[in-house]
């Protein structure tokens, strides 16, 4: 029997399960934006956060509070969508946990329990940013960031991340595999490629210099692995580079699991840049050859999807970023963005439309002066056109 | 007689101060929120901003704007509720100013004049973020940070920061007092503990090795303080460190007098982290011992308080700070909040709520694995109790 403070608390929250999402005013042809975000922390289950015995809870007060929901793993399976969403509580430690919903945009329900990884690091002390790859091999893996403590600096906060690996058949009994070797010992943004290359497992890599600083580290590289259960990565081949006064010219590095099209692999990644209010992440697209994904075959310009009106404060502020996208069987592709470490949202869009804006958009002309001229041939060309009406 | 302009003005600030606040559509069972700031720059009356001569301001300009009114001491004393703000003007100078009002939620008014405090500090450029202290030898106190240019360092930013003391018995006749000694040069978030601890004065500090940095500075320390008239505490023992991957990562600092209880006494303090987009800044609450203030027994995980909607955005962004908070004969407690150095907003719980938040909220777990654990024990034995309905 619930207390009346307990129903409403309930209530409250399945209201907002239970809440369509509807398309945003906001149009660029490419996506389409949600008024609602999927997920947010009011999304995690209120027997999460409060103790619901009232003898233990007399104020009905959080015991564990859920700071954030954001960066979400996704997986479209057997006509359910899942997002495997980093939950951050108020300590500020992240854990996963798995959202179903039979719609790709609304009515995520977190299961009964979050993720439980197997404890193999004793080192680690927060985990985040899952992607999970639907592979060839049969098995689900989900690629995360395995951050610990940096021993060798005399900083309290300086972290060292490298790329933890589980895989599952079902998102609910995760074995975990030993952390992929490289080159470097700051590795995020791991993504496993969901097929073999040359007959071996291949990780996008994202090797830097610091926790933070991307350094001398190029940009996003794709390295071959010859055994999966004792990953090594030899040798990091840089496919997708940093770029000065571009999106990308502070770091860049994977998003999504790429997809398969008939025309070639697409990825959205994200790329940073500087200002004199932190760091600016947005995501961009290119495409990479299906006979040899090293090789970029389509390079638009600019960014995809940056972020736009409430999403542009959050925790982090001034940031989208995405892990995670699937594709279900009419083509549709379900892009899951967060929002400045707070929140994640949705945006659709279909294999053509999103085929058609890596092949077609024109690439960076890298200097104000050449990006001026392109865009005047098109506005001379627009201007014929509407002339002739 | 007033002109038009003028009486529209001062119409829009009597109007502002008459607000009724309401508790905002928020609940943790820990605290409420209020939908509307108690101080902001437009509390200032008009009188300190504009000249009111029509000859001489023709076009009824402000003559000396006021940017910011946030981090605000606090105390109840006889029936009323008295805020002394940090006032900050367009030049960025702050100075303390007294608002009074019969209701601890809505209706402060400053007084007509603000606080000069004595010029004993020829080097002395800003002052901010006074606590009041109503100790039990019959003063108050108030402890303030005294920041003056860093003449050893070759920058025009650098700054030293020392705690400024003065007391007074009416808010209005300040005396003031030395600077605090103590073992480090920057010294900011200092606090007068309000009774004698073995017969002794004694202050919370927070040494670091730089303005902004904490360095090696461990955290929240007391020490001891032979002579109020002369004050120096010769030992500072760290009694609420820094930890790493939680939300005092990159410093910490003492917010609120404590507030004394049957079970202990009771802290509010802040807690930073560092992101992309800068330091963020959240409070968190902890107790100590009646008997040996130096001992903590009880320190709940997490944050109490950290940045929500419109507080997010602000002069310095993604900052909640508190260095005021009151009980008043009912047991309520008012926790006065700045957020993004910006406003100053109010929180209302109660001695007994607060202390079962502090007390019965589990500590940080430290690491994500077993914060998880930590959420599914809470998760397990909820959903019992939710299967017996």
């Amino acid at each position: 029997m619930l207390t009346e403070l307990q129903k409403q608390v309930v209530e409250k929250y399945e209201t907002l399960i239970a809440r369509k999402n509807r398309t945003a005013d906001f149009y660029n042809g490419v996506y389409e934006r949600y008024d609602y975000p999927v997920l947010t922390r009011d999304h995690v289950p209120p027997f999460w956060k409060y103790d619901f015995d009232p003898a233990a809870n007399p104020f009905f007060e959080e015991r564990l509070g859920v700071n954030a929901v954001f960066n979400s793993g996704a997986l479209y399976h057997e006509g359910k969508y899942y997002l495997v969403a980093r939950v951050e509580g108020n300590d500020r430690k992240s854990f996963f946990a798995v959202a179903q919903s039979d719609s790709p945009v609304d009515g995520f329900r977190f299961w009964d329990y979050p993720v439980i990884l197997p404890d193999t690091c004793p080192e680690e002390t927060n985990v985040y940013d899952m992607r999970l790859t639907k592979h060839s091999d049969g098995w689900i893996y989900g690629v995360f960031c395995s951050e610990s403590k940096e021993k060798e600096i005399d900083d309290l906060s300086a972290a060292a991340a490298q790329a933890g690996i589980v895989r599952t058949k079902d998102l609910k009994n995760w074995e975990r595999l030993p952390n992929l070797k490289s080159s470097s010992k700051y590795q995020r943004n791991c993504v496993l490629h969901p097929e073999l290359i040359n007959g071996k497992y291949a990780f996008y890599t994202r090797p830097q210099d610091g926790f933070i600083e991307a350094g001398s580290g190029g940009g996003i590289c794709l390295g071959l692995c010859d055994d999966i259960d004792s990953p090594e990565v030899k040798e990091e081949r840089l496919i997708n580079a940093r770029v000065y006064h571009t999106i990308t010219e502070e770091k860049n590095g994977s998003g999504i699991v790429p997809i398969k099209t008939e025309k070639g692999w697409l990825h959205i990644a994200h790329g940073v840049r500087n200002t004199a209010a932190g760091l600016r992440y947005v995501l961009y697209a290119f495409a990479t050859d299906l006979n040899d994904p090293f090789k970029v075959i389509a390079n638009p310009g600019g960014y995809l999807i940056a972020p736009y009106g409430k999403e542009r404060v959050g925790d982090v502020s001034n940031v989208v970023f995405s892990n995670g996208a699937v594709v279900n069987e009419e083509g549709e592709i379900y892009i899951y963005y967060a929002s400045s470490d707070t929140r994640t949202h949705v945006a659709r869009t279909t294999v053509e439309r999103l085929s058609d804006y890596i092949f077609n958009t024109p690439q960076d002309a890298l200097r104000s002066n050449d990006c001026v001229k392109q865009r005047c041939e098109l506005i001379e060309s627009n201007l014929k056109i509407l002339g002739e009406k």
